[in-house]
């Protein structure tokens, strides 16, 4: 293995990191919006049809190398995340 | 709240969950490389040192909105979906 080709992996590694924290952030800034939106109108947050469907098309659309189950589990995660954020507002305003 | 303004969010909501499916498989293929390079050396995948080094630098470049916690427990997610990665596409070869 050339140490050069290891390190030049590490780098897009990180490279790709970044833009990993980068649409989270981004998706976190969209669900705070959109959760904005229905608190003005009283709906629940959390949405177990709507998560299914976000699912359904994640799996659907999945190429690899990760199996679907993971990306299912992955975006659970992210979902959970983001409903943790707007829990943390909610919270926030109500102090 | 317009449904318009809604409808708009979703969509916009369903392309960023695009873009994190592509960018973790991107990782994912990126980790498989490193992998098949470390195997040809017989060196440990797990490496806990360069996964404290790539937590610090993304909580380090973290403006959220997802507090720095929980980009920590997300990424730590996405590592261990890696590893596990590897170990599938091992036990492949030894079959």
């Amino acid at each position: 293995m050339s140490k050069e080709r290891f390190e030049e992996l590490r780098r897009q590694l990180d490279a790709v990191n970044q833009d990993i924290l980068e649409v989270l952030n981004r998706r976190a800034e969209l669900v705070q919006e959109i959760g904005q939106l229905k608190s003005g109108k009283g709906t629940e947050r959390f949405d177990p049809i709507r998560e299914k469907e976000m699912l359904d098309k994640l799996v659907a659309s999945n190429e690899g190398p990760f199996p679907s189950d993971t990306i299912r589990h992955l975006f659970k995660q992210i979902f959970q995340a983001s409903l943790g954020l707007q829990e943390e507002e909610k919270k926030s305003l109500l102090i």
